[in-house]
Parts: structure tokens; C-alpha cells; sequence
């Protein structure tokens, strides 16, 4: 940082630097706040004082074409001040001259796959457990051997409050990205470790360990640690669920070595989110003694000749809850809606949780902090 | 990912979007490769139609005035190859229309403060230590709660690869960050969980726990988590060295209660770069029967009537190793030099190791790579 700041100074003082080089460190790109959240507005600021256009796109437009213009002042500083989305954590980027940027003066990022993206979160009471709370667990990331898979592979491990000191044994959540995340997808962007704080703090849910493996069976780990990335032939049928194979032989019997985890079905619960819903579905029908708590989201299922013998497989095993979440207008709505008829025509006791909105980050947050409560009760 | 795509391919098919608005999301920019490392030099590129200059600047440049200008091809792709820097790790960012951009091909990026800039890794003799080996530790993120600074507050933990299988206690190596940094410096742009692993995978180091707490005595965990800051009003004389003994009376016991660690003087090392170095300095001669290893980085000391007395209660403590690191253009290098001939007057066996270069990470990483070597034994 001093050196940067050394470097900045010098290059000021230097002869020959254009001016347009440096426009995004002057002083003025110092003092500049963005985004600035008041009351129902926020206000979004770039000092680029050599850029012709400056758009401003944000996640909680409807459409891509929606991105709305900055206004340049005399100053160099671009600004537009929009209405306030409704409480919730956003993505946004501004467009400079037909190129993303990033917010320089916005140090709140998420990655998602391999783009970063400025956040912008508006508190409200959706939003309030997506904030740090009094009492937090720890956030590990560990490496489990895969002889299925043929590789060292990383996986995020959250265990609550008091894990470190207590000598109790806790229920354990695995909980699956979708095609494009890794296994820092649900505690970046799915804030998981917040919401379980938060809800473990109030008491509306029972202290527990949540496992977020990467679910992409040729990566060892995110793609952004550079790692070699291996592929298997999907047309070859011993590739067939070798992911979830590895889940459920290898890491579910690795935490419950390493980590003090309840080792029984009523003290497992398995959720996932898109392609994560795909293997929480194959998870738990090929392995019905393994999970009393099945949640699949923004996912669902295809009619086939074997959908009815796979769900009663697990009627027969016995489970405790089977919870499907989809947004309404979530292009995974009708293979969900295909699920839950499917479960209805079975006589199998289930929940179909359907929130507004699509294939999105805030109603996966959103299903997180409604189900968590459910869970081991 | 799917919802991005399906607006993306929305977007190329609305009426009204300006291509420009587009330029960076086109197939070119997806097929592009960027940094592409290539025996001795290195190609960058980025799809900027519309922008009128691109530059790169990377922190192997010895000023800010050595940017380099990128070439427009008839694609729309910017283009420039240099000679590759020697074998490190090394940032680097585009300024396109004088806004600094981060390459959107890269996924490689490192935070600096509230800085996010992109990696170029170039392979090597003398970086071969920061990539990942066969054998992983664990890196948590984990809470203490401190009761001199009044808050809850982050700290990263480094256990080496077994830890949680076996019954072994190991010594603790604390690791301290610099102005600007937080408590993921160390394991983001220092690669400190790599280096350890390598090295304690050749047998070059003893297996050992790496604490590196959040030396910011106001914050809480590192900015960009958004948690308030407090400010302690420096000019009284309460808050003298705050953070240290926060160290020494709260973060230590903490992790000799949570962790299997060597509870003895023998088997505690402690470093930091920067004010790290003075966070190291003031922790051992402030507490001098707490550390066996002392190993101050880019930092030092300067003349005052205290000097030698704060020398030699470390002397009369007695200690393993005193080890300080420096670049010969570091501008600590003085200070570096005057703790160097205060340990000598002060008959104090000690090491001065001196590289080339700076005030930078490139040092700093090679520092603890040679460093971890000589520790606990």
C-alpha cells in the first residue's frame, strides 16, 4: 500500500505521464463516495474524466438493455442517482467506453464463477441476517482425497459458534453450488455463514456444520487457484454421478471423521441449487438411507419411466422433510412444479416453497434463511 | 451463470442495445487468452472496441510511468507482448480511457487493501514454492473476542496438512500484515498456506500453526467484510500498543485453548513486514519471555536512549533466532540498518538478510520462504 501510494505520488510528479493516465487515482477519484445508499435512492459515482459513455448495470434490472447512463459534471466525476431496489445484496459494474470496470471506490466484491462484481447491499428486513452478527463461526477451507474423482479437492466447511470449545456433536448441512459456482459460491455469495450466525444467535435454528463442496467433478478446487481442471467423457456411463458418488462415499464419511458430526441420517440434510439441485435429487435417491432432509432449489425434475421408483425409494427409506424452493417466473419452475406432482401422485408429504423472481442469488439466499430453521428439529 | 448467459444472448437480441454497450461481452472477448505466458515473454489482450487508449501497468514496472501502451487490431482486441519479468508473482491492471480495468480473462486476482488487481504468475525456480502442493492445509477464518480493543475481531489460521487427525501439538509461527493490509494479506498476496505446505511437504520445515490476525486495532476483520471501524484517538497514551498486547494477552491464549499448540517460548515465532515489523518489534521487547523467534520484515528500528535497553531484556530473556529481512531499496532499509547495529553493539547473535528490491511481496513471500526454514529447530 505505502508503495502504491509512493508509486501514485511519483507518477504525478513525474514528467511525461498524460494527464488521461491517471484520471481514476487523482484526488478527487480519493473522495468520491459510491454507492451511497439514502433513504429510498442510491447515488453511483466514477471519476473518469476522459471516458465518452458511462453505463451503470446492475443485477436487480429486469434485463441486460436496461443498464442506465451516467452524467458527466464539470469535475470529471460521472453520477446517476436511482430509486432504491428492494432490500437485498445486488451485483453492479459500470460500462466505460464499451468495457466493465469495476466500482474503485466500492471495496465490496463477490466473485461469481470467474467474474467479480461490485455489491451493493440495501438493508431492510430481507437483507438484516445477510450482516455480520455478534456470534460467528468459523469458515474453513479444507482439502479431502478423492479416489473416486482422482484428486485432492477443496471444500468449504462452516462450523457454528462455540464448535472449537464445545465437545457436542452437531447435525451437518451439505449444501451444493450450481453449474458455474464452486465451493465458495453459497459463503460469498450465499452469505451462508451469516445467515446461519444470525439464525443460530435468535434461536430459530439448531446449531449446525454446513459443508459446501465444489460440485464441478474435474476442478480439485475453484478455477481462480489456478488448479489443472481434468474432464471426464459424459458419454462414458462409469462417469455417471461420480460427484455425487464422491459426496456421499467419500466426503460425507471424511467430515465425519474429522469434524464432530452426528453420523446418522437424521443428523444429515442435503440441499443445492440448480445443477446443486440435480445432485441433491441423485444424491438422495441413489442413496436413501443417507439424508432425512432433502431440498432441492431452482431445480426439480424430468418425467421419466424411473421418476416414481426413484421418489418412492425414498418413501420407503423414510425422511423427514423434502422442501423444494423456485421462483416463480425461474426458468427451473416447470421441472419443479414436474417434482412436486411427482412427489403429490406418490403420496409423499413435501413442501413446495415458491418465492417471486428467478434463477438468482437473492432467492437462494432467500430459501437459505427460511429452511435453515426447519432443519434437525 | 445460466441467468447471466440467457441475459447476455437477451441482450444481443434486443433492439435498441448499442453494440457498444457490448463490446466486451462479444465471443471475441470469450475466446481471447490473456495473460498467455509464452517461454520468455508475456502477450496481454483485451476486447475493447470502443476505447481510444489502453495501457497496462504491472508492479514489475520500477515506476508508474512505465506503462505500456497496448495496439488495436482490426478485431477490436488490444494487444501487447513484453518480456516476461523474472520468475514471481506479480499484479497488473489495464487503464482503458484512463480508468483502470481488470483483465476480464483472468480470473487470477488478488486484493491489496481495497485494491483488486489481477495476478500474473510467471513459473520458476523462485516461485515454485507458491503454488499448490500435493499436501494442503487448512485455512480458517476464525473470531476472537478482545476485550483491550472492545470487539469481536478476525484472524486467519493456517494448520498444516494432518493437523485434524492427529494428536500431535505444533509451535505457532504469528504473521503480521502491513499498513494497508488485514488479516488476509499474508494468505492472499503472500501465499503463506503454499509456501507451508511446500516446504513442510520437502521436509524443509517443521509442521507449525500460522496465526495471522487483523493488526488494525479498529477494525474488526478486514474492510472489505463492511463492519464499522473504530478509531482510537492516538495521542493518548492509553492506547499505546493496544493491538500488541492484544496479541500477546488475548490472541495467544486464545489460540493455545482452541488449538493444539505448543504452549512455551520455544515453540512461538513471531514476523511481520512493515508495521508488522514494529508490531513484532514492540511485541518482543514489550513481552520478551513470550517469543524464541523474532523476525522483523521491512521495518526496523530507530536511535533513541531506549533502544539498547529494549535489546537487551530480549538478550536477557534469551531468544533462538533473531532474523531481519530487507530489500536494499527498501526505503526500511535504513531502519533495517540501524536494528542491524543495535543487535551487534548489543553483542546479540542475529541475521540480516538482505535481497534486492523493495517495499514489496515479491520480498516478503521470499522472506518467509527462506525464513520458515530455520524456525522450531
Amino acid at each position: 500500500m505505502k508503495k502504491y501510494l509512493f508509486l501514485v505520488f511519483a507518477a504525478f510528479i513525474a514528467v511525461g505521464v498524460s494527464a488521461q493516465e491517471l484520471a481514476n487515482f487523482s484526488r478527487g477519484a480519493q473522495q468520491i463516495v459510491s454507492p451511497e445508499v439514502k433513504g429510498d435512492s442510491v447515488t453511483f459515482r466514477l471519476s473518469a474524466n476522459y471516458a465518452t459513455v458511462v453505463n451503470l448495470y446492475g443485477n436487480w434490472m429486469a434485463n441486460y438493455s436496461d443498464f442506465v447512463p451516467l452524467k458527466k459534471g464539470n469535475d470529471g466525476i460521472w453520477e446517476v442517482t436511482i430509486a432504491a431496489p428492494e432490500p437485498e445484496i445486488y451485483t453492479y459494474n459500470f460500462i466505460v467506453d464499451g468495457v466493465s470496470v469495476n466500482d474503485p471506490r466500492n471495496y465490496m466484491v463477490q466473485r461469481d464463477g470467474t467474474r467479480y462484481l461490485n455489491m451493493l447491499f440495501v438493508p431492510g428486513e430481507r437483507s438484516a441476517n445477510y450482516n455480520e452478527t455478534a456470534h460467528r463461526g468459523t469458515v474453513s477451507y479444507r482439502w479431502y482425497d478423492s479416489s473416486i474423482l482422482g484428486s485432492n479437492r477443496r471444500l468449504t466447511v462452516y462450523t457454528p459458534y462455540g464448535y472449537e470449545t464445545s465437545k457436542q456433536k452437531y447435525p451437518v448441512l451439505y449444501l451444493l453450488h450450481g453449474g458455474g459456482g464452486d465451493e465458495e459460491a453459497w459463503s460469498s455469495m450465499g452469505r451462508a455463514a451469516q445467515i446461519l450466525d444470525n439464525l443460530i444467535e435468535q434461536g430459530k435454528a439448531v446449531p449446525m456444520i454446513v459443508v459446501m463442496p465444489n460440485g464441478n467433478p474435474g476442478q480439485q478446487a475453484a478455477t481462480t487457484m489456478g488448479l489443472p481442471v481434468k474432464t471426464f467423457d459424459p458419454q462414458d456411463p462409469q462417469n455417471q454421478n461420480l460427484y455425487v458418488k464422491s459426496l456421499v462415499n467419500e466426503i460425507i464419511p471424511f467430515i465425519e471423521k474429522e469434524y464432530r458430526a452426528i453420523p446418522k441420517k437424521a443428523s444429515r440434510a442435503i440441499s443445492g441449487l440448480s445443477m446443486g439441485g440435480g445432485h441433491t435429487f441423485a444424491a438422495s435417491t441413489l442413496f436413501p438411507n443417507t439424508f432425512d432432509y432433502i431440498l432441492p432449489l431452482s431445480s426439480g425434475a424430468r418425467e421419466s419411466d424411473t421418476l416414481d421408483a426413484q421418489l418412492l425409494g425414498i418413501k420407503k427409506a423414510g425422511y423427514k422433510l423434502y422442501w423444494i424452493g423456485c421462483g416463480t417466473s425461474d426458468f427451473a419452475y416447470a421441472g419443479s412444479q414436474v417434482l412436486d406432482q411427482a412427489l403429490t401422485r406418490n403420496g409423499m408429504e413435501h413442501t413446495f416453497y415458491k418465492s417471486t423472481g428467478g434463477h438468482e442469488w437473492k432467492n437462494w439466499r432467500l430459501y437459505l434463511n427460511t429452511f435453515a430453521q426447519l432443519l434437525f428439529k
